[in-house]
């Protein structure tokens, strides 16, 4: 099967983004590298521009926009982090947005979007279709939908971290033999797989994992009436045909993790690594630590995704973690 | 008045250190700029080995001693940041190391410092002498003692800190106007002054600010019978006479910040930075978030020196922050 999505869009996109995201830093930990018995390389990307990676694959496909082509500016749907990127992307090339949000979505994911300039507006996650209320909006203001990842443009931007953390290993005399990547949709799995040219393990949270369950099938699955998870920004009940495609081209495979496993990660990055990670920004260092992936002797980069989290859930993370 | 410490101890240091040191990255963030009308970069130290920059000035302390010169090891005092840097070092450097620390030090010090192979003796903060305990076991041991920040390779050490922020913006085609440092004793802040050669701003916690008011005196001054601060990392009564000469030369001035602006520093260091910053690590974004140096229009480094805090010390900011 061909990638529908090319390795020289995500270079086309590093030079799209790179005047305005951050190229976050690789970093390492000993007591990782003790804890899984390999040498692994973190991508931070709770540390881009509004806290996830989001930021990467909405401003490339905003900048991809061709000239009158959103006259009334953008349109998404979002739990948060895909709000927040949109919107700051928006702002930076000054178009106006508007984010439909779960009405449930947390404190800090909604007063953010709206300080990035955004216009916010609710739906009920269980009664209500956000897609046709999106799109609905998108087409009485002659604006334009950025999904969050059914789109060659968002995976493309997405992947560049993989392009940069690839480069930054060369750097220092190193090749990766896998990476692992937190999965809602797939667009950062699949963008990751593109731009690293490396076996990607997409990562879910329990009873989300219908990328999980389409990798292993050979066709895409949804998952139904899932249980509630605190991984917000992974709640995704089917997955593209583009990322898919692009997961199965390049042979990627998956793990599960616990809402246990994803505490303890959390509590891991806050004590040993110093940094704030969101629940499903978690959940690839979860899968590390939690050895099912064998890592042993091996190099392998694993993607912290987002640091959006409400100081409650972030203490609970501790307290359990 | 002459730096007792000098630019090329600093460039000495750096080549001692640059194998085994994180060379941490320069930071910033948009809400950062916004709320300082500046151009801000952090050094994140919370992101160096052991979790503070602490490891800097040990390792090269440590590597600078003569063979023979330490049969019985290290033995350090210190409330946690200090101890895990002599520990981290000590054991890279294949040397027995003895921390005293005192008995109420957060829980996550003595853990880190002890899982780093060091042996940790308690004193009683409010009874006995520290200095005495160690110089004691140091003598029966035939063991060097590493103070925290009265010695030049320490400060020389730490002061790689600066050498290397000053090399990544000028990088960026930029020089800072100044930087904002964490106080305790002052090897920190004197180590940056000396690295960077830029005009210093030493931040302390209220009522430990020894060193603020010994540079406005001109003569050192030690406070006494401080109230409790949750900076823990730099409960230091009186600076040395090696930190005052050197803050004195470079023409470094102080700022004092309250228990309330560590709370909301380390609170927009979870929020905005997705960095966990300890109260002490954190006095200096304290400082810039607070207003009173003069940040507008000028291009500053800050320093966040550590992140080594427990969780419901960390908590506790946020809920208050």
């Amino acid at each position: 099967m061909t990638s529908p999505v090319s390795y020289d869009e995500v270079v086309t996109a590093a030079r799209r983004i790179a005047a305005v995201a951050v190229r976050t830093p690789l970093l390492r930990s000993d007591a990782l590298d003790a804890a899984t018995g390999g040498r692994i390389f973190l991508k931070p990307e709770n540390l881009q521009r509004t806290g996830s990676f989001k930021f990467r694959g909405a401003y490339n496909r905003l900048s991809a926009l061709g000239p009158g082509e959103a006259p009334g500016g953008v349109v998404a749907f979002s739990s948060g982090n895909h709000a927040q990127g949109v919107a700051a992307a928006a702002a930076l090339l000054g178009l106006p947005a508007l984010i439909v949000m779960p009405s449930d979505a947390p404190a800090i994911k909604v007063a953010r979007t709206r300080a990035f300039g955004a216009e916010v507006v609710f739906y009920d996650r269980l009664t209500e279709d956000r897609a046709a209320i999106a799109a609905g909006i998108a087409a009485s203001r002659g604006a334009v939908i950025v999904p969050p990842f059914d789109d060659a443009h968002v995976i493309a931007g997405q992947g560049t971290a993989g392009l940069e953390a690839v480069a930054d290993l060369a750097a220092l005399g190193l090749t990766a033999d896998l990476a692992l990547v937190c999965c809602g949709g797939g667009g950062l799995a699949s963008g990751f797989a593109v731009g690293s040219q490396l076996p990607v393990v997409a990562v879910e949270p329990e009873n989300w994992d219908d990328v999980n369950q389409s990798l292993a099938a050979g066709h895409i699955i949804p998952v139904s009436d899932p249980q509630p998870t605190r991984c917000d920004a992974l709640q995704t009940l089917r997955m593209a045909d583009v990322t898919f495609a692009t997961l199965t081209a390049h042979g990627a495979r998956g793990d599960v993790v616990s809402e246990a496993e994803v505490a303890r990660a959390v509590a891991f990055a806050f004590r040993e690594l110093k940094l704030v990670v969101e629940p499903g920004g978690s959940v690839a260092l979860a899968s590390a630590l939690a050895g099912r992936v064998d890592l042993r002797g091996k190099t392998a980069l694993v993607v912290l995704s987002g640091g959006n989290v409400d100081a409650d859930v972030f203490a609970a993370c501790l307290a359990e973690g």
